[in-house]
């Protein structure tokens, strides 16, 4: 079900169309039009699991779990509307006696205009038709066309419909959402005049070709990509010897989650040499269970990517899964010496249930390899107090865009504050694909110059002011 | 004085150097450190005006007022750093009661890296060595590396030299400040690893092919580029009848001013037909001084576009002002259909003291002429009360970043709330070159899951929160 040049062109249309209602709609009249879309979803669930597992092979139980994320994440959305911050609200009285005298100047974000989605394969609800591009995009005040990802087509020409039908219904504009199919149209898509900006998950390469067409454009979009992640794991030998059965449970447990295809997997562990982690990583990956990986490509990929870091002369198997029909999980050692050698090979990601023990002898070793990890998600940090991190952390701080303390970093919590980004190739700008903030990616601003009140959008007037957050003459004020 | 390849290499060593303690530095520090550049440009301005004015011929009451401008901008900034918002502290409670179970979540901004910054030539101070641009990526905790414009050396040279002593002097690192000259070492800048962001303004020729350069790296960096801007203005039937003389005699101020020079010059003028309003135009045009312009480039370029405009065919000459040594006014004008027919022409900005009236004699004529308008910095609204503007402001809203409807677009007040930037090619991105949020383009976001508090940066721990702006469990909280 190729999308063809025509059904593109008419889409755009119908978006370009849909735009101006969505960018002068009100911030309580957006937030029932996400509601509609997330109790529609919520009530189609069992039959929108039952196609994703059909197509995805993931646990019924995972995709339910993924479809209330997913309508969470719209529903929070929802909520930062109503709240009102992601406005920036910003007036400056004027000012006859400055020099120059000053004139007064109101300051709102508003909708950027029609948004393009290339969903994901691994999150076929939360990163894909309804995920979290799509639902900050729509609260941004933006209608929004959705690559679908050739590994659940099904699902999400039925999540499209549902979704489409419910913003309808709930009273948004003809060509809100809509759903397009195959690569060309997706390329097509991003260089189409009517979009104004991207979002993307999913591989570096996939990523890196629609960044290149986006930037390529007469007039370049912003596209905010998340592409690749190895999600460095740092334990120091005092953890490792306070907790290294805790520890290696955890990320046994971690890197095999979703059989190892999330873009938040532990991918590289620095882990003390001698400290006799190793063993312990073993004895619980024996137990490990793989399974089927989502797609035919993903599949051919994974043993290739073992096999080519296997065919590391520093590279050792310390331990392999369950054997199973699809993925077996494997962990592999290495040590840092190596890794600073040879990072691209090395320290390259491979989706899937692998990860790569990484043996240092000493902080200076740890610090040398920990600089050559790639820009990531995440990194984390098990250490033990009165171990001195700060060279870690400040690594770490560089190289990532979330840092945690405890637990592992698959599971990324859907708040006001989670940044789900990071340094080039974790994402492609300084912005979150997660989290209540993600909705700056999709608005921009404008000010108004000494405008009559009746010419001011509704919510940079005095009035609604007095009941939203805003600042006014430098002074943030909370109502 | 073109910088080798060896000169730059030391230079973003030394600035790679400095970025942590830049990064890490908390605002207090920050803010002094600004307050201390921006202290010695002051103390130097006698000397850096007259340089300034013997580079760029610019009369020295003018420069005089831009070093207060940039001083104040600086200063701005340190007030910005003090008041705390733009960290965007956001901290989520841990929730054991929910499905997932939540962790703790302490998110900020911090600074992004070593940035460069290619300076203008028409603001010799405020979008230069010292502008805006350095000053956001400063305060936003980085070092910086000046482009020099060609047409000022001398005075890049020195405005470097003293801000890169006082900077030094309040306590900064070395390398916080350099400054590197040469189109091949601009290029190679922008690609050089160390750098993590750019800022530039100037033509879109120039910032395109930087931009390209900053999007075909390996690793792709934010371009922050304000490139081109025909700031249109339109006048309705009744405006021009109340206010014609007064509009007239504004447009002629605000398309001369600084030769012509600015980037928020209103190039292209909607004037009702018939009105009588391009006599009025003439009438002050004819007094209308010129001078030389910036550069030898701009003074070639200026005939060439003034000529290109003039070989339309539906194109006339308004009238013309006093001859000069350097470029002499003129105003042009053309009508609503030609516009249409042929906006590559007819809309494309020529730097210098030219404007451009267009004849409309409908509604929809002005809307679609305006329509073909490029993006732009900024757009101006002239009307009455009782005219129906609303398709209009709409079609402004969506092209420009900053609508006026009093006065004229030249002068941009440095405030909380200013935005300078618009759509391709008004800029290359959703944020602000000048106004206290353009700090924000030079910050990334970081988030610490699950932090023992002793391993947080200071700022995110809860006797910090305290008294900075931040939101807790999605509520926004002012001290």
């Amino acid at each position: 079900m190729t999308t063809t040049t025509e059904q593109l062109e008419q889409l755009t249309q119908a978006a370009a169309a849909a735009a101006p209602v969505w960018r002068r709609s009100d911030a309580a009249t957006r937030a029932s039009w996400l509601r509609a879309a997330a109790d529609a979803l919520d009530a189609h669930g069992e039959e929108l699991v039952a196609i994703a597992h059909e197509e995805t092979r993931l646990a019924e139980a995972r995709l339910t779990g993924e479809v209330g994320r997913t309508t969470g994440q719209l529903r929070l959305f929802a909520s930062a509307l109503e709240e009102g911050s992601y406005l920036e609200l910003t007036v400056d009285d004027a000012d006859a006696s400055a020099t120059p005298p000053r004139p007064e100047l109101r300051r709102m974000l508003t909708g950027v205009g029609p948004v393009a989605v290339f969903s994901a394969s691994n999150f076929p609800f939360a990163f894909s038709v309804a995920g979290g591009d799509t639902a900050s995009a729509l609260a941004a005040g933006n209608p929004v066309i959705v690559k679908a990802h050739s590994g659940h087509p099904r699902l999400s020409r039925r999540t499209a419909e549902i979704m489409a039908q419910a913003l309808e219904g709930a009273g948004a504009p003809r060509g809100s959402l809509a759903l397009i199919e195959g690569r060309e149209a997706g390329n097509a898509l991003v260089q189409h005049p009517v979009i104004q900006a991207a979002g993307f998950t999913g591989s570096v390469s996939g990523g890196r070709a629609l960044f290149d067409l986006a930037s390529g454009r007469p007039d370049p979009i912003p596209f905010y990509g998340e592409l690749g992640s190895v999600n460095p794991v740092v334990i120091t030998p005092a953890a490792a010897g306070a907790r290294g059965e805790e520890l290696a449970k955890g990320l046994v447990g971690s890197f095999t989650l979703g059989v190892g295809q999330f873009c938040t997997k532990p991918g590289v562990v620095f882990v003390p040499e001698g400290a006799g982690f190793e063993d312990l990583v073993a004895r619980f990956a024996v137990d490990a269970e793989g399974g089927p990986l989502l797609t035919e490509r993903i599949t051919d990929a994974f043993p290739l990517g073992v096999a080519h870091l296997e065919a590391d002369p520093s590279v050792t198997v310390v331990a392999e899964g369950r054997p199973t029909d699809g993925a077996q999980p494997v962990v592999l050692a290495t040590d840092a010496a190596a890794v600073v050698d040879r990072p691209d090979t090395l320290l390259e990601e491979c989706f899937g249930p692998v990860t790569v023990l990484v043996r240092y002898s000493s902080p200076d070793q740890l610090l040398a390899a920990l600089r050559a990890v790639p820009g990531s998600l995440t990194g984390t940090l098990h250490s033990e107090p009165g171990d001195d991190v700060a060279d870690v952390l400040e690594v770490l701080e560089r190289r990532v865009g979330r840092v945690l303390f405890a637990g592992w970093p698959t599971g990324v919590a859907v708040t006001w504050s989670q940044h789900h980004g990071g340094p080039w190739p974790a994402t492609t700008s300084l912005h979150t694909s997660v989290g209540a903030t993600a909705i700056r990616r999709f608005l921009r601003p404008v000010v108004f110059q000494d405008a009559p009140a009746e010419l001011l959008p509704a919510v940079l007037r005095d009035d609604a002011l007095a009941s939203l957050p805003h600042r006014r003459n430098g002074v943030l004020r909370v109502p």
